[in-house]
């Protein structure tokens, strides 16, 4: 199957069962949640849990609440990051950010609601109930100061500092790489994959992860916003401390297609995953 | 034993723990987290939930992840609500609020992270891991948007307009009261409780949830700041809907202690909890 389709077909699949699993629209505090999570992301998480669950011989069926989790969870960290104390961002994927749509109060607690019901879905949905207390840690663990909360801190605390690539990579492994990490690990861990597939699968999120978000921050410094759907050349403004700004844009990006190569080499041997490969490709060679 | 040795008892046990399980200190992020936590509270929830396991012949060890988690969401609550954009406090438990003491960025990541370690502690920590999967529904449901975050934004919503009982005791139920009735659901889920037990354990904390929020706003009009800790008379000002300025000082003291008596009755014939009983004295009688 080519990626397109896959892509296609896993957005077409995650967005129903988020509107089936979303509280329902009409009340503020939903709307708003509901606003962000469909704002138009790739549902790439979803994409590689479920590319993961596959790999493991697992099915959509259970992997569904998984896919949905991960992106309620990457959508509040995005309202959040958002905010005027955090990053200030008026737009977001060509759309004023939620607290810009609704006003503050609403995106701190839309943000608070997302990573609640993420868990609960989680909790609730999962059809193979042994599995639930390792992914509620798998998550937890990716989402929390060891994790995406981690990096954030660390990557606000080093704005402004002399750049270094060991300290970059450690942001990013913890502020984007925590959660692609487990989208891998999780949607085998759905599927019911060996402890060497968690493993690959979990080496391959882990090189993925910074590898992704090293190409965000040579987008960010040579994109536009049309294409980007947000403000470009914020991380130089805000003085980010980026992959770029520590080794130059050329580095950069053969340093990202290392970890691509890193990741790839990750799965042999222990999962046939042709997607999962795709997938490692579509996020180098991205424009947006 | 007396009331004043179990929540002393129990403030030994949940502190030690979340010292323990809470991330170490000497980061920005962590200190944040453990400056709230550790900012004085009186571990209700904990000492609910502790005594819940104890009516269904649990024991400590079985309950003190749902202690820790249950306290470890009240404060990440906490913290986003006395945020700028939402309630806008300075003052908490007499010492200033998280966002005071450090900054906005941190008092909004340190709640984040403190409610997915919430989880985390629950997932990790539970030692009887069947219980896992309902023991995260059950915190799930009563922090999310038909529990505490649902509240909290009706709450927002009601301010300025004209105060009616029914929207006063619905908004109550959700801001405070389903992590209240969590907390006793979940003390009696971490130690094997019946469904009937639960059941009961269920109204219990239903009934008294509510009262204990109608004390607090009748603290507000009638405590000093020295004694609560916090800044008084602040619902009025904000023309918050509480159940004073609906029902006057007198009915709400009446409503409390009839719904006080509703939770003790709620417990009889199902569980044997004197130490249930007496917390449901404590919250109607209590001066902060």
């Amino acid at each position: 199957m080519s990626l397109d389709r896959f892509l296609a077909e896993t957005k077409t699949l995650v967005d129903g069962a988020l509107d089936r699993w979303l509280p329902p629209a009409g009340v503020k505090l939903h709307d708003a949640m509901r606003y962000a999570v469909f704002a138009g992301g790739k549902r790439l998480r979803p994409a590689i849990a479920r590319a993961a669950c596959r790999a493991v011989g697992g099915t959509d069926e259970q992997v569904l609440p998984v896919a949905c989790a991960l992106e309620m969870l990457h959508t509040y960290s995005l309202i959040h990051d958002d905010l005027p104390a955090i990053d200030d961002d008026d737009l977001r994927r060509g759309k004023p950010t939620c607290h810009r749509k609704f006003d503050e109060a609403t995106a701190i607690l839309a943000g608070d609601a997302l990573q609640t019901h993420a868990f609960l879905i989680l909790a609730e949905k999962t059809p193979r109930r042994e599995a639930v207390p390792t992914l509620v840690l798998d998550l937890a663990r990716a989402a929390g100061t060891d994790g995406m909360v981690g990096g954030e801190i660390a990557d606000i605390e080093a704005e402004g500092q002399a750049p270094d690539l060991a300290t970059v990579e450690s942001i990013h492994a913890r502020k984007t790489g925590a959660l692609l990490r487990a989208s891998a690990v999780m949607g085998g861990g759905a599927g019911g994959g060996s402890p060497a597939q968690l493993r690959a699968l979990s080496a391959y999120g882990q090189a993925l992860g910074v590898a992704f978000q090293i190409v965000d921050d040579i987008l960010d410094e040579t994109e536009t916003a049309e294409v980007l759907g947000k403000s470009p050349g914020k991380d130089r403004k805000d003085r980010k401390m980026t992959y770029p700004a520590a080794a130059g844009i050329e580095a950069s990006r053969q340093r990202a297609r290392e970890l691509k190569d890193t990741a790839v080499a990750a799965l042999e041997g222990a999962v046939d995953a042709p997607i999962l490969v795709k997938v490692a490709e579509l996020i180098v060679t991205r424009s947006k």
